[in-house]
């Protein structure tokens, strides 16, 4: 039995949606529970014999810093969430409340793993391989250095063996060019890392990357800071809307456009379904010791519900357990760069 | 009569691409003439009686490093083309070449204009109102202080008035988040600089917008460093290009939908049209004392022809001297915030 925690009050739509999405995942799978985590008049009217609630008084707004989240608001729906998974009652907690509360939440409670500096927020997005692209980190890290670069590699490569199954799956680093001597020095510095990597048979790196692989399927794991990543993936969403709306204004331009629609029925529907990216929603939280998963805020019940497949599936595959033995093997490697590195310019 | 400087020997394609180009264009616009710049033995098959060939014995290939550009080559196309805009021969010059290269020659050959410590690179976005998102800078600058983004709001504040005719178009500034509180150290003590140049009276701020406001045309001006407007730009151009791919492979699936593309060509063609990137291809090099386009390394003649318009429509409305006076009326502004500006922490 897989047991799931969910900050039923996170999200732009909170109960309505998170709930709705929640009887319909129990009803599909039948060896699952779920915590119903939240504030308990808003959650009394649902009804399961695999739920319960679990109360939490107060809820984080998208609008509350960190620090008011971790330290004003202790009995907060995305609080009481990872504190199941930290004590064992839940093996993954979703939710769809505030990124950055959710992030210093789980770290604060559950810490990082040995060799982790800073956990890391990784996607999915679909590439014309017909495979998906995993991509980290997405917000967590506004900051990052060449070596917490090197660390999502690592996590990313562990993730990304446990879901295809590959021992080995390739690594880009996002970059504005695919030559060495782009970007910016600590860029730079993340592909010399990234390289002595690879030559220790640690990584499957295979240079950088720019935008446009990320749909192309260059690589399996795209490696970046969080907010190249953050404002990477929310222009992808951007365009992707506008695509399907200006599809629409085409296809309802006069009479004969409109018959065409008609005709082209099936083959929308299927591109929007490739498209559509609530079957890209959930992002797992990696680094920490415990599985957590994050959904988009604006998610209906359709994505959140992905977002809780993805956290079930990654707690039965043993997601936790596989990402930190591929880590401790990588352990001598992340040490080596945390110490000190010297950098191009030192002795170029 | 408007003269351009054309490196004819840059991008991918070199001058196949770029002769038929020009012929389109000097054809298409009687008003201009073009100076062929590149090596004679290349060009000497193209014969107008709008262009003569002005010759350049090297040429800077992608690989090259700024340095290598600069010091090594000092008789390529690209230089030798900048040259012709900063001796007066020609209102703009247009290549396709090496980002970097053509950037730091400009800057070496033009300089910047007063209060501009450094050029930005910007291009023009769809959006779903129908109108244009201008973005900069798009990867001339991997590394910008807060300073510097104020420089890139003021710059395209008067690269979109002159081009949209609108006195105080709207400037967004590119973030992971609406919230003030988001962000790095250094965008958000950029969102304070555009406020109090707001509140001067000197740019329309509205705020921080994300990834997808670019195509929402949430403001008319999105402003952001190089390295993530860069990794934007080919995230949007790798998302189109695989949605382009996933629309022909469900049209080409059976008889069935092969049918319903027949009747939905003309749909088919008129979104391709408002999705092609190559109508917009040509961004404006801003903040030097000369106009300079650089036009997409992959441009094929109709991309490159686009570029050759865009540089010409800049020199017939007098962009140089329109920045420049803008520029001016913010002087004030912008010498305050490149003297002591207090961080956010230090007065907090």
């Amino acid at each position: 039995m897989i047991v799931l925690a969910v900050d039923c009050m996170g999200g732009d739509h909170g109960p309505k949606v998170t709930l709705q999405a929640c009887r319909q995942f129990l009803d599909r799978h039948p060896d699952t529970q779920i915590l119903l985590v939240g504030q308990p008049y808003a959650l009394s009217g649902f009804q399961h014999d695999r739920a319960r609630i679990v109360p939490a008084a107060e809820v984080v707004t998208m609008d509350d810093s960190v620090e008011v989240a971790l330290r004003r608001k202790k009995d907060s729906s995305t609080r009481v969430a990872v504190q199941q998974v930290k004590s064992g009652e839940a093996q993954v907690a979703v939710s769809a409340g505030n990124t950055g509360a959710l992030m210093a939440i789980s770290r604060y409670l559950l810490k990082t793993i040995d060799g982790i500096e800073r956990p890391a927020i990784a996607t999915q997005l679909p590439n014309v391989k017909g495979r998906a692209t995993t991509v980290l980190d997405l917000g967590a890290n506004v900051d990052c250095t060449a070596e917490h670069l090197l660390q999502f590699a690592v996590m990313g490569s562990a993730l990304v063996s446990v879901l295809n199954d590959d021992p080995a799956p390739t690594v880009g680093l996002l970059n504005i060019g695919e030559e060495v001597i782009k970007g910016s020095d600590e860029i730079k510095r993340a592909g010399e890392l990234l390289r002595s990597a690879a030559k220790a048979g640690d990584l499957n790196f295979v240079g950088n990357v720019e935008g446009n692989d990320i749909f192309k399927g260059t690589a399996d794991i795209v490696v970046c800071d969080g907010f190249v990543g953050n404002v990477a993936l929310k222009t992808t969403e951007g365009l992707a809307s506008m695509i399907m709306q200006f599809l629409r204004e085409e296809f309802t331009r006069n009479i004969g456009t409109k018959l065409a629609a008609i005709v082209s029925y099936p083959v929308l529907s299927a591109l929007k379904k490739r498209l559509d990216h609530r079957r890209y929603n959930g992002a797992a939280l990696l680094g920490l010791r415990g599985l957590v998963f994050k959904s988009h805020g604006s998610a209906d019940a359709l994505a959140f519900e992905e977002a809780l497949v993805r956290a079930y599936d990654a707690a039965r595959h043993q997601l936790l357990e596989r990402v930190q033995a591929r880590i401790a093997h990588a352990a001598p490697l992340l040490a080596e760069s945390a110490a000190a590195v010297p950098t191009p310019h030192a002795d170029a």
